[in-house]
């Protein structure tokens, strides 16, 4: 291609463990990402209307391509429950070569014939 | 401002899940971290005085931007139960943008009238 | 040195606790990591032969150098029982300066006399 290609962990949070799962599968589906962890539950402490709240969450981890991170985001924000959902992304700037294309070519678009 | 302000995962290991929330409520009631997620156990292994030891301890993880930050590292070094902590933090190079500028407004200083 | 080193956090998935942990001593015990955390169990899901799996993995943190990476990763590829393992490298840019020192001083290569 002549271009490298950028690697990236996408980091989600999301209120149960069934909703996560399901969110993970839909976009291991659409080859948006080409895997999807969740483990938890985690306590998330953060400021809601002026007071301090605590509530159980999971944690996702996911692994894509910047050129796929877009139409994640956009899909992340429709699947997702909540109205402005936690979705951050962290590079990844090294690591084992078969495993960073393995991401790259489980989240290559399908080609239809 | 003219000037992006960037947006970093900190993270943190504490050794009781009580501990870490505690610093966690105060952090966000600072408003150095807009929150802050605690999960575990976890079983850390790391050399000690010459021998391997294995320890359990809480990850966690807390949003902040990059202008906060030197401020945060030094609260948590006086919050945090060790001599010597583990405060480390990644850069978040992507996301959704109201949740990003949800960080950067639960951190931004409060304003005393 | 006149350069200064860089510090990773290094990603790794194990389908076992014991097997995690094993890794994880094993990688300490050589100076390749400063510490290593052991953090499940996670559900993975990911896209294999066609099929969407869920399988069942633990979570691993380790700390290390820039330097010191490229050792890590071919020990890590020796040491794991997966034939094409995750093994990803996010960038600390932050962080306690005497933890980082710490991780330096302890996957700094043992002088032998």
């Amino acid at each position: 291609m002549g271009v490298r290609v950028g690697h990236l962990q996408v980091i989600v949070s999301i209120d149960s463990r069934e909703g996560a799962e399901r969110v993970g599968r839909a976009l291991v589906e659409a080859r948006l990402v080409a895997c999807f962890q969740v483990i938890g539950p985690m306590s998330s402490i953060y400021r809601w209307k002026g007071e301090i709240e605590q509530a159980e969450e999971w944690l996702c981890l996911a692994k894509t391509t910047t050129e796929r991170f877009d139409e994640l985001r956009e899909r992340l924000v429709v699947l997702h429950p909540y109205e402005n959902p936690e979705i951050i992304a962290t590079p990844i700037v090294a690591g084992h070569a078969d495993y960073l294309q393995w991401i790259s070519a489980e989240t290559a678009p399908a080609v239809r014939s």
